[in-house]
């Protein structure tokens, strides 16, 4: 997605430690015209699939989301990281490491918000080690619902994450895929 | 506004210690068109406010501050509870404490995204004893902004957070204000 790509190398910046920082546009400040035509473009890629929902992980990914999900028409549902005092009854629970905060997380979901019939699309900001992912797609297999795909907005090509859930063959879309990074540059894969 | 209180009576469960499930709508299942009449009628409320910014706090906000950022055509900025390796440079911070999780939080913003030429509308999913509305309000102050007043979508109107922010003389404007509840009934203020 060529106006993504262009956003980031005109805003993204580089830090030690393979970070890439978008956070005056993505995920701390969010250029909600921006992400409108990332919503737009994720159901231009997906708009041959059946979604009934799309889910998510608290917090960076929830935005996004529920800006796509106006493009579906569907309702979005966001796991959450760690155990919330109002979330009774039973849920589907798995762990993922964060990357970013160098901790392990419980994620939850509510049983009553997926189940056999639904028809799933995840979202997310960011993928790198695919740990978020992994986590979500574990609680869709969980389920008993089809997933039908992942929509991603910045991949790190050069991590492994990626590479692992294509190999699932599951169909990922990432919008930009960074196949290398420095302080000097920033190469997308084609 | 009527389509929520409807919504609420519908949907919402209430649960021993003043709490209000609203789950299957509005924060962990999240119904995109009720959000987006949410947002409709923020800027109904607040349209002679000359707003630049959205400010909001994750993760439950984010999603509604999104779609209602629509209607504005201005960015969000959500500050974030704990520390992030991935933020650095100077921060706003301060502490709330949360009545769900029973806990204090440490909640950051980058100062780059929130300054003094800023006209900032608050938006959150809840206010019961205002902590988080409290600490977004600190932030503004910081940041030298001026705040236009903040957007609730549901207000416990029987704890202390609403009054205590009407007679900070901030312009509140709570979408259902619940004056009291209990196992067989839900009395909203008029």
């Amino acid at each position: 997605m060529q106006l993504l790509k262009d956003r980031i190398l005109k805003d993204g910046i580089v830090k030690p430690g393979n970070i890439l920082k978008v956070d005056s546009f993505l995920n701390h400040q969010m250029d909600i015209t921006l992400i409108n035509e990332i919503g737009k473009e994720f159901k231009r890629r997906f708009s041959d699939c059946p979604i009934t929902k799309i889910l998510t992980i608290e917090a960076s990914g929830i935005g996004i989301a529920c800006i796509t999900a106006q493009y579906f028409n569907v309702p979005v549902v966001f796991a959450k990281k760690a155990q919330s005092l109002n979330l009774d009854g039973e849920m589907y629970i798995t762990k993922i490491e964060s990357f970013t905060h160098k901790k392990v997380y419980d994620v939850i979901l509510s049983k009553k918000f997926l189940g056999p019939d639904d028809h799933v699309l995840l979202i997310d900001d960011f993928l790198a080690n695919g740990c978020a992912l992994l986590g979500l797609i574990d609680i869709v297999r969980e389920s008993g619902a089809t997933l039908e795909g992942a929509g991603i907005v910045i991949e790190k090509g050069f991590q492994k994450g990626g590479q692992q859930i294509r190999d699932m063959g599951i169909r990922l879309e990432s919008l930009a895929i960074i196949d290398s990074m420095s302080d000097n540059s920033l190469v997308f894969r084609d």
